[in-house]
């Protein structure tokens, strides 16, 4: 397993971590299989969205944060309850392909670690299986 | 890597691909082992839900729709913020059980192509990993 | 496969299955890879998040019974219809990480059974790849 390290600016926050995953993929010599792509958090998730036009994100976020708002009689205390929930919805995995030693993207893709209640040091985990 | 092409017919249209997948794990002669199913675009997504009754789907393309409206002072230019966040809600990946060459879904479960900014022609990416 | 039989309580609710598969794991004697954990019904899902607070489940049920609500002029004729767009929403499929005969899950999460048309009886389907 290998585990990145990746600090967030803001308080909801879609890092681009596709080259450190790129990267990772040919420092460990992973040629043909799957990545899990993993985020041990409960208040952050992985997501595969469009990495050309960066108002792509910034609706994600808006909308979200729409949707799922800051503020709504939640009961638990630390005050980022929506942040699990976006967290839930938004989901802990994604598994991408990997072929020749490349992850297998669509053209627009980029893989996202959304933290939803940053800013933070937030750890991704990634595993290998080869086919 | 087996690479499925899907026509979509509607702006949002969930395709059932369950009996495309099946054929392609019988032709490939996948025994036992997990299924990637992944998709390569950014404003569709795979799901997994009810096959029998196609009210289902219609409730789902008119709920998602209403909690994600297609217009919402989105910046993204392209006219298709909704897809996109959509896309990010469904997710880009599931995982399929296959046993004695065969999905193993639930009784009522269809693996569905979910396009939201259709019609277009659409790819799908299977990966079988063995165990 | 190992089949996990998990009965719920409530219309909604959130069934902490850790100790279940953490059981799995030791028994199967599985040591390092990736497990699938796969819901075969399409009114339920698995989904991550925290285990200390129960709050944070409560809010998480809360709000999404909010966000999709019960009725809503759904076409379905059983009465479910939020339960199957909450199941898409959620997905059926998670990929945990093995190493060292463990789960490797972050500090404060657990895995849940997320049923959205309980009460009832539900099955889990977990699927180990060893790397």
């Amino acid at each position: 397993m290998v585990i990145l390290e990746i600090p967030t600016n803001r308080q909801v926050d879609l890092v681009l971590i596709t080259e450190k995953i790129s990267s990772a993929v040919s420092q460990q010599g992973w040629q043909d299989g799957i990545l899990t792509v993993y985020i041990p958090h409960t208040t952050a998730a992985v997501t595969i969205n469009e990495n050309a036009d960066p108002d792509v994100v910034r609706d994600i976020v808006m909308e979200t944060n729409k949707v799922i708002p800051f503020e709504d009689h939640y009961r638990h205390m630390e005050g980022n309850a929506a942040a699990h929930i976006k967290a839930s919805l938004f989901g802990s995995s994604e598994t991408i392909i990997i072929e020749q030693g490349r992850l297998v993207l669509g053209t627009w893709q980029g893989i996202f670690l959304a933290d939803f209640d940053g800013p933070r040091r937030r750890r991704v985990f990634l595993k290998f299986i080869g086919s």
